[in-house]
Formats: structure tokens, sequence, C-alpha cells
């Protein structure tokens, strides 16, 4: 009897002649055949996405790819400027602040979507119905003083511009399924149990439409990783052109306010 | 006069009502009408990819997103299950092995590939002028004692599935340029300087083909960390599904030798 | 009436002439007359630590250093062997496994003591009153299905032999306060309440060794970040010396197991 | 035969009963008996530093461990407002800026010190023969255009106050070595031979000064991130008590002049 490990993977194999991934060859079945957002959903749930879910998923990406100088943004130039020979700090660096403030938006909405239909008794069929859950899931957030995840943005107090486009596209794609529903239906509900009246933002709404295409919760934070390090990407080629992280430390350190600390 | 700092930016933006991604309203213009590697494209060259140039681009992506388990797949599986809290370390520790030994080559091709090109006084026609320039390049690096990047593979030895098939892709594009014909020409005249015949990687012609594609040398590790995001988010999935990092820890720790130091 | 943003501070700035370090000249009032251990204590704090103090602190520095090959120190390794032009992503990549499931129990159980002592309606005095309370603080983890930070270890069962060995040192350094009181209490009566034995281990005792120190809770991870960036770069300096990661990697490679995937 | 990898290290191991750490048992042996500095130096070089060595070793780490509002440190604390929830990943992102431009500096001059060194058929003895040793690497400076590591400062342009003091305290420790001795005869020769007159910086007489301390050159990068990881913990407490990191990026969002790029 052997006591070697074995280590399971269906992602990626390769011998001398040829390259496999997600169990097809990669050079013969893969390149130029399958776009790259398709591979990336197809990575992520072992399953090639549907015509409509793919173009849900491509069209999250491109939502969540950049939203200007950002923390994020401004860390990976702050990261490249001080070392420029090692590109994948700096990525790195802008990816650390996708966590619970920025980023983490979406995976957390999809959360709390995804747990309110699975804690359901039965699957809400109507307006009305996800209305009431709606209510439900709204309540509980304020009685325990929690944010509800996917509502309110500091900018787009009057509403997110993003929001009905994702939800007109998933309609389009045959994807507006229960997750999307029920954040509408918190859309409509919230005033009335808030008492103030918050807009459905980007964020959340692309949470919402990821699982109704097909993505696990736990995964979507990694969907708007991906998203980003497209847009720090970006950040960075301009920062190689025409730099402006000196410039903007410059600025910090110009601002400095000493106070000695006693002792 | 101000001294206001002011920091140029041509990425993205935002107020009340719109958010502006490379000049463009994202909600109106961008979302579900701009594939998400085309958007990254556009954002690291500021300039929207042409079909030809965008296909040689997104089967780069495919074809560098994931190469089973290296070491920094191992990498952020290990940071997964120390972390698991917080999937942007895991992503970013697998990122950071991006460097000169894996994902380097890539960019090391392009650069080497640019250079030659750079430096030449009238640039290469004909076959015959691509496989001079390419002996001269090749026979420098032997005096340098240095690799010649994109050239060799230590698993596909008699030929890399990836290398012939994204030279034709590229050719079917209209993206068969200087860099991939110059690549092809080290191909040809290395073995009667170098006395040896090398494989053209699969690293190496993602580089060449790049670079004729329109990305700048200087960018092209960071196409390489894009891809290599979708690969690690599909190793890291996989793991949530179906881990392998405690065990992969294990058989490390098992066999671990101590040898005391002196002192 | 001036919009300059203001930047407060109180750890370092310079001019031209002097380099000025929580209120103090560092070349004239620092070096050489501070430690490191205690400079880091000051930096946290703001405080310089008392001898007693610094005694614990630097104790505990040195407790969590390392802990032989850990999932953060084969991490570090494999990114290391990926860019070894870029150390500073291989401490990274090590850090960054310093999440909840290893480094985070000094921390989690620093917390989790100075909460249970903050919500006491007055402080317990006698091991008598201690006792009561950690009754009271175990029950609430079993009934709330979790787990006590800082009781249990995998490999040592009977006893982790650092825990004894900190407690007495902080005694006689005159820093056996509350937090250390209540976790030796926990040592005590956890086994009527979960009905078995487990050990106090290194990493908790630790945490309540560093809040009786003087260290904020929320801190305390940051200075099993410290510890560990030493024992990570002794893991890279061993790399580097006499090389495994390649070997690690090949290990791996060499087991895996190919699942195709439906589809 | 066995094809048991075996994975050698001098580090750390353990069993059930006990901790060993380089060769001695952790509780019993090390803790309450070795600073932490002290530790470092061993596990970074396997052999316990002469209370010299260790003194300049610590003195070094007082000196790197921060300089103010640098990159790093916004990036870190910028990390942090994004990712409150992961401090590894605020330190981390910070550390990833200890590239070339920042951190190098110190392993740079420590490898241009211990090169020239290498390189010189014998040893130099007096301060001439130093002097003739500096002429000689400063002039291959200025020959291929290479700035001399550790020469020169943006703020500190007459004179760096850390580097008289770094080399006093190494004198009175009996660690005055070559490295620094050349460093010194640098800061005498370079202005005959570049025409003007630059102060030895602070972060090149560290590089020096722990060269001669005993620490490999390819391992001071290392020390310089150990030092910086307290720094960066300092801004990290810093920013939970007194937050600017959202001033910070406020004021650079509204400074941002936003130039639609073409097409």
């Amino acid at each position: 009897m052997s006591d070697r490990p074995g280590f399971p993977t269906s992602i990626g194999t390769s011998n001398t002649t040829s390259i496999t991934l997600l169990g097809h060859d990669l050079a013969g079945e893969l390149m130029g055949k399958v776009g790259f957002a398709e591979l990336a959903y197809w990575l992520m749930t072992l399953r090639r996405p549907t015509p409509g879910e793919l173009r849900v998923f491509e069209t999250v990406l491109v939502t969540l790819a950049d939203h200007g100088f950002t923390p994020t943004a401004i860390a990976a130039r702050l990261t490249y400027v001080s070392a420029p020979e090692a590109l994948q700090g700096a990525v790195a660096a802008g990816l650390l602040g996708g966590g619970s403030r920025f980023l983490g938006v979406t995976e957390d909405a999809g959360r709390f979507l995804a747990a309110a239909l699975r804690e359901a008794q039965r699957q809400p069929q109507s307006d009305a119905e996800f209305d009431e859950m709606a209510r439900v899931a709204v309540a509980r957030c304020r009685d325990e003083k929690r944010l509800v995840p996917g509502l309110g943005h500091p900018v787009h107090k009057d509403g997110d511009p993003r929001t009905p486009v994702l939800i007109r596209i998933a309609t389009e794609a045959g994807q507006h399924g229960p997750h999307l529903r029920l954040f509408e239906a918190i859309g409509r509900v919230h005033p009335e149990i808030l008492g103030r009246t918050l807009p459905l933002n980007g964020a959340g709404v692309c949470g919402a439409a990821l699982a109704d295409a097909g993505l696990p919760p736990e995964l979507l934070r990694g969907v708007a990783l991906l998203a980003r390090t497209a847009g720090l990407l970006g950040h960075l080629a301009e920062e190689m052109r025409r730099p402006v992280a000196r410039a903007i430390y410059d600025a910090v350190d110009r601002n400095v306010d000493y106070i000695a600390p006693e002792g």
C-alpha cells in the first residue's frame, strides 16, 4: 500500500507533448476557441457558461474594472514608484485593498441575498412575495444595526447609473433570477422600513447578477478581484506613461502636521 | 496662482449621476457593449483594439491563464488555507510569484525582440533578413552567456504545443508582424549558433504576439498577471470545493529533515 | 481660510538636517540608545515600554518568530523561487498567510480575554473570581459552538511548552495581569464545561501576555506579523543557501491526480 | 531505496513535547534568554551574533524603521482603510514598495562595496589604499552612467545625520571594517571624480555597516524589510487611532484632472 499523498485537481496538467486545461487540450480545443472571460468563469465553476451567463459575467467584469483614483489604485501606483522593477508587487498591493470596504460589497450582497433565499421555506414567485422576503431581510439588518449590503452610495445618492443597465442586460440574457428580483424588492421596500430612500448600488447589483448567473457566493469577491486587476493595470500603464504617484506622495508629505507624542 | 497639485488621468472618473471610463459613459456606452478582454487592452493602451488585435490578446490571455500546480498556484492555496477570510491575500500571494522565473518570460521575450528590431538600421523584410537579425541576437546572448528569452522548455522539449497554434491564429488575424517573424527566425537559426535545438516556448511566443498586437513591451508582464489571476481563482475555487493545501503542507512537514546548526 | 488638508502624525518627519522619530531626534537620541523591539513597541503604542513590558514583548516576539515549515513559510519560499529578484514579494506572500487560522490566534485570544474583562461589572480579584469569569466565557463559546481562542493544539496535545515559560517570565517581569490570570483560569475550568482537557496554546498565551504588557488587542496580530517577518527571513536566507522550494514543487507536481471535469 | 524527497532545514521543528529553533529548545533555551533582534540575526545567518555585531544590527534596524509618510507608509494606510479586517494585507502592501527605489539602497550599497572588495587583488589596509579603490569604483559608475549606491539624498543634501552616528557606533562596537572604510573613502574621493559633493546617505551606511557586521549582501534588503515592518505597524496603529488615509484619498480624488483619451 502506497502512502503517496495524491493531490487531485481538475484545473490543469501537462506532459511532454500536450497541455490540458479543464479536461481539454489547451492548444487544440481552447486557444482561439474560448474567450478569456469565458475561461475565467469555467475555471471558477468547472462548467462552461451558457451564452446568457457569459454575457452577464462579462458585463460585470467591465462594470467593476475601475472606479477612478480609489485607495487601491493609489496604493498600486505608490508601490510601483517605489519598486518599478516588480510590477507584480504593485498589482498585488492594489488587490490587497480588495477587502470589506471596497470590493467586498459585491460578495456581501451576493451572500446576503443567497442566504435569505436559502432560509426561506418556499421560494418566492410573485413580486409581492419577493417584497415580503425583502421586508424581513431589511428589518433584520435594521434590528441588528447592520447595513444592508448593496444599498447606498457615497456619490451616486440619487441612483447608481450601473444598476438599471445591468438589470436590463441580465433580463435580456435570460438571467433575471431570484437574486436580482430580491435585490430589486429591497430597492422597493427599504424606505418604509429604514425611513429613508437609498440607491441600489453598482457593486451590489453585480453581486446579485453574478449569483443569478451561476457563480457561487463565496467566489464573488474573486470576480471583483479579476475585474480590478484590469483596472489596476490601466492605472499602472498610465503611471508609466504619465507619472503622478510621486506628486501624490509630495502632496501628502507637504501637508503633514507633526505632533510630537509625549514621553 | 494656485498650487493645487492636479493629478491627470484618462482612466476613470465619476460624478453624482455618471461614471466615465476611458472617456466613455460606463453605463451607456461600455456595459454590455465591450468585452472584458477588450476593456483590459483599452485600459492598458488607451486605444480600443482592432478585432485582429483583440483576437490575439484574448488568445494569449487564455494561453497564459494556468499551467497546473505551479509554485504560484501552490503559494496561493497555502495562503488561502491560512487566511480563508481574505481571498485577496491568496490571489496577491499567487501573483507575487509572477517574476523573472515564471511569468517574466513573456515580457523578457517581447523586450528582447523589440530591442533587436529597434536597434536595427533598417527593418528586415524577407525571411533571410529576419534570419540574419536573429543570428546576431542569438550570438550576442551566447557571447554574454545569457539565455535567449523564449527558447527552451523544461517539459516540452520537442516542441511547445502552444507555439504553432498562436502563430497560426495571429496570422489569421492579420497580426503576424515583425516580432513574431523574428521569433520564428530565432527558432530556425539558433541550432547553428548554440549547437543544439531548443523549442520556441509558449510564454515567449505570447510575448512576440502581444508585441505585434500593439502592447508596449513594458506591459507584457501585466498581461501575464491578468491571465494568471483567472488561473489562480480557478485554483482557489477548487481549494474551496476539494481542499489539498493542507495535504501539501502535511506532505512537506512529514518529510522535513532537521539539521541542527552549529553554535 | 485654507483648505489645506493637514495629515497629522506622531511617527516620523524630517528636514534638511534632522530626522525625528516619535518626537525624538533619530540620530542623537535613538540610534544606539533604544533597541529594535523597544522601538517597535513605542511605534505601536506611542509610549516607551517599561523594562517589564519590554521583557514580555521581546519574549513574545521570540516565541512567535517561527514554527517550522508552516504554510506561510512554504508560500514564501515558493514565491522566492519564482521571483528571486523581489525579496519583498516573498516576505509579503509569507505574511499574507497571517490570517485567522495561523497567526490570528494571538489576537483572537487577546480580544476574547479583553472583551470578557471589559464586560464584567467588577474586575475579578481572586483566583475563584477569575475561575467564575472563565466559566461564563467558556460556556458561552460552547453555547455558540465557537472554539475558545488559545485552547487546544494539533501537536502539543498534552501541553504547549511555551505556555508555562511565558507565564513565568511575565510574572518575573511584574506583568502577570488580569488577561493572563483569566487565561490560566480558562485552563483550570474548561474541562468541567467542555468535558475534555485541552492545552493552553503558545499563540494564546502570547496574546494574553501582550495584553497585560500594554498592547491594545487590535494590534496583536501586528505583533505576530513582526515576529513572523524574522522567521520568514530565516526561511528565505536558508532557501538562498540550500534551496528546497523547487523540490517541494516537484514533489507536489509528481503527485497530482488529474480528474477531468465533465463538459 | 526510498524516493522520499527530504527537505532539509536548520530553522525550526517540533514534536509533541518540544519546539526546536536553530538547534535549541525554544522554551528552555531561547525564550527570555535571547532578544528579538538577536534571534533575527541568528535566523538569517545561522550564527548567533557577537555583542558588537548585535549592537550594529540593532542600531541599523532602529535607523531604517521609519522615515515618515513614505509611499510605502501611505500605501499601507490606504490598504488598511480598504480592508481593515486583514491587517496582514496592509503590512504586505507596505512591504511591496521595498524595492529598488526606497529600501533597495541598503542592499545595493552593501553589494557594491562587497563586489569592489572581492574583486581586488589584495585587500586595502591604509586609508590611501581605500581611497584608491574608491576612486576606481566611483569612476566606473561614472563611466557606466550609474549612480554610486549610498551617495546623495534628496533632503539631507549637506549631510545625512544618521551617517556619522552609525559609523561611530560601529567603531565603538569593534565593527568598523572594510565595507565602512571603503564607504567613507567614497565620501572623500567622489568630489574629485564626479565634480560635485554628495552626502553619504543613511541607507547606504546601513548597508556598509551590516556587511561589516557579518550579514551577507543578498540579505540586506531583508534587514531593511524587517525594520520597515515595525515602522509600518506604527503607521497602521496610528491609522487606527487617528485615521488620515481617507483624507489622503479625498485630497487626491479632489485634485484629479480628467483628460478623455481619443477614440
